[in-house]
């Protein structure tokens, strides 16, 4: 019945311990987060990665250095309200935790950025195919052999996720994901995945491997995973994300951030 | 003739002194930028009092501390490819200057946000009316009683611009801009002047009054203008932007900004 919940009622029961798990379905309707935060010595820098590569890093908000409570989540606690985080010390990851309030302080700053579970809802609502969801399965992901624009200290190779569908399919999903410009918007490639140096659909980097059915293409969408290897790409003192899946709930509505 | 310049060649036009006037019109076709430089310790709260008012200051691109290359316009120097600059110090305007080889420093952060030009052109292509262009006016823009989303140091009211239209040239003006998100995008309000708290359309803040015909009603766009009401709300020891009209041309055409 999680579906159902509210954000601020979900947010609630992630608060109090009582959901630490994935909230692919949650709160259905509303914009989910990557989170990503960083000191305040580098945000500039990271600040300037997020807008060179839209795509990959599309800004939702952007705290200031030490506040918690986000503007498209009035009454959040950013340190307690995301189900499962991970801490990164000298760029290496170190443990997973439910809260970071022993973490967090005044000179850390918060990042949070589009996540495909918005465009996901409009592809399944235009009938089309997400076999990760039909599967039960996350999506599949792929480190790529493209360069995401660096700035000052960062930099990532671009990560994709992957649906497989028919050609007239990812033409919809593309005319689709095109208004959800901040939650990726529409694919970067389809077809061809040794032209992203993929070699093998079947082995993702992240996530799990889906079925490719004879009669369809790999699409691919930029992936905000990209965010956390630019924030890890250094050995910053302290960089704190969600976990994979455990994504940070919103009051914005999916259709707020179309552009049509 | 100077409609038919390359980017490059008009900014070797205005590097050499040759123009120093406005650019309404030149390098036809080309993105035009609005030019904020800001001290390098207030540039993460002015890059996120873009992010948070995407409408009024549509981020092109922003540079490192010290750098004057733009990837926009590879080869142009920003200290000298704007044909006019002015100079604030304190938060007060201090001078108008034809290149600012003596102000900029290492520790200077230099923003270019989009600009009306580029939709404007789109708007002629589709044969809708651009009446500060028929009269060979400065398009008429106004502070309006709404206040942008305050970012650290910076606050602003909104700016907008205003082009008279039919109702019918209105709607499509709203579709055409759209594409454009990274110059203003689609209008922020239409009709009814007074819900901005503008009094008089006939006496704007900046640019010039343009003739509304008796079948025609206010059209009014996010305006660049404000990210300089923003740079200039505090008294920074040093601001530079563009003079009114006198823009930064990049290399990147007015078409691949849209979205669409």
């Amino acid at each position: 019945m999680k579906e159902q919940l509210s954000p601020s009622e979900l947010r609630e029961e992630i608060r109090s311990g009582k959901w630490t798990s994935p909230t692919t379905g949650l709160a259905r309707g509303y914009v989910q987060a990557n989170l990503v935060i960083v000191p305040r010595d580098v945000a500039f820098d990271f600040l300037l990665f997020c807008v060179r590569n839209p795509k990959p890093c599309p800004i939702l908000d952007v705290l200031e250095a030490g506040k918690v409570e986000p503007r498209i989540a009035p009454g959040a606690d950013i340190r307690r309200d995301v189900p499962m985080y991970r801490i990164f010390e000298g760029g290496e990851f170190n443990s997973e935790v439910e809260d970071v309030v022993d973490y967090f302080h005044d000179g850390m700053v918060t990042f949070l950025l589009g996540c495909s579970f918005s465009f996901e809802n409009a592809l399944l609502a235009a009938g089309l195919p997400v076999r990760n969801i039909e599967e039960g399965k996350n999506v599949s992901m792929y480190v790529t052999n493209r360069d995401c624009v660096p700035a000052g200290l960062f930099s990532a190779p671009l990560v994709v996720s992957m649906r497989p569908m028919k050609p007239e399919e990812a033409i919809r999903a593309a005319q689709i994901t095109t208004r959800f410009h901040l939650t990726h918007g529409a694919p970067v490639h389809l077809g061809s995945p040794e032209e992203l140096g993929i070699e093998d659909l079947g082995m993702p980097d992240f996530g799990d491997p889906v079925t490719i059915k004879e009669d369809e293409i790999p699409v691919f969408w930029a992936c905000g995973v990209t965010s956390t290897l630019a924030a890890t790409s250094r050995p910053l003192p302290l960089v704190i994300t969600h976990a994979p899946g455990h994504m940070f709930v919103t009051d914005l509505k999916d259709e707020a951030l179309t552009l049509l």
